[in-house]
């Protein structure tokens, strides 16, 4: 960030009375920027004891094998932006239901937030962001050609749980 | 947002390509600027069974009851954030444990995220955030003068379950 998003004016590193960090003050306006985590949600789209995975048509880790998941939109709530999301990179529509996962990516200022979802019928297939979408049983998981280690714990601790018969939320830290 | 905090040229709202949403674009150097929710981070700080408040010494809702929670910040996880906030809003020092609540309220974009918290001795206090830090047994919590929504949802849900002597996670959407 080197411009103030108000009045245009250049921004400078400061620490504001009363905070303890330093952050964009505008020089000008002395408006003070906060750079805050973003939210990723998404969902383990579920249909018939199938898992719905989606093939990445886009960078990073084109080609390889994701659960749909984006950044949160303003004006949502988690639940909405998980469907939505699941639709835009899948096509299926999917009833939200219990927590997955919650997963803290410091290095990434990145928060993700996993659901279950429901799909809600058969319909599902490509879109710009996904090359292939398809349904997995469990024992054909591509596990080696996963897109992110988020997708990776969430669908472990998913089917372990389900193995066990339990819905259970997981908050987990990734480091580099 | 009028102007872009890259070059410090005018920004515009259009639609990127492959995007489905009116957003705010560079007019020189194209770049997209993306608006998201921001998460609050918290918890229910306890001590022998009595809960830690904080009387806000601040706006919004100055003089109300809160439990010590704000703004997520870019480097730090979910837990670790919750006990920051404790400690800069009370004194206290916090073990954070199971997650209680999840809370969307759409219409501010933002997301709210509240652990248990037990104090890792009796140390607490007032801050330049909170006049008055106090422990409340129950029967004694101020209800009627509790700062926001999302702590009477978070004190209602915890003090049932614990009640009930389990620990639950409850994720609410709330609405204006």
């Amino acid at each position: 960030m080197r411009y103030c998003s108000q009045c245009g004016a250049q921004v400078a590193l400061s620490v504001p009375d009363g905070d303890h960090l330093p952050r964009h003050v505008c020089s000008e306006c002395h408006t003070v920027h906060y750079l805050n985590p973003k939210m990723v949600v998404g969902c383990v789209p579920e249909w018939e004891g199938k898992i719905l995975l989606c093939r990445r048509a886009i960078e990073p880790r084109l080609g390889y094998w994701t659960l749909p998941a984006g950044f949160m939109e303003n004006g949502e709530t988690l639940r909405a932006g998980a469907a939505r999301e699941t639709f835009e990179e899948s096509m299926a529509r999917v009833e939200v239901g219990e927590p997955v996962s919650l997963i803290s990516i410091a290095h990434l200022d990145q928060v993700h937030f996993m659901f279950h979802g429901r799909l809600l019928d058969h319909v599902h297939g490509p879109t710009p962001e996904s090359s292939e979408v398809a349904l997995f049983q469990e024992k054909d998981i591509p596990w080696e050609a996963l897109a992110f280690r988020t997708v990776q714990h969430t669908l472990q601790h998913f089917l372990d749980d389900r193995r066990q018969g339990v819905s259970r939320f997981h908050v987990i830290d990734l480091t580099p």
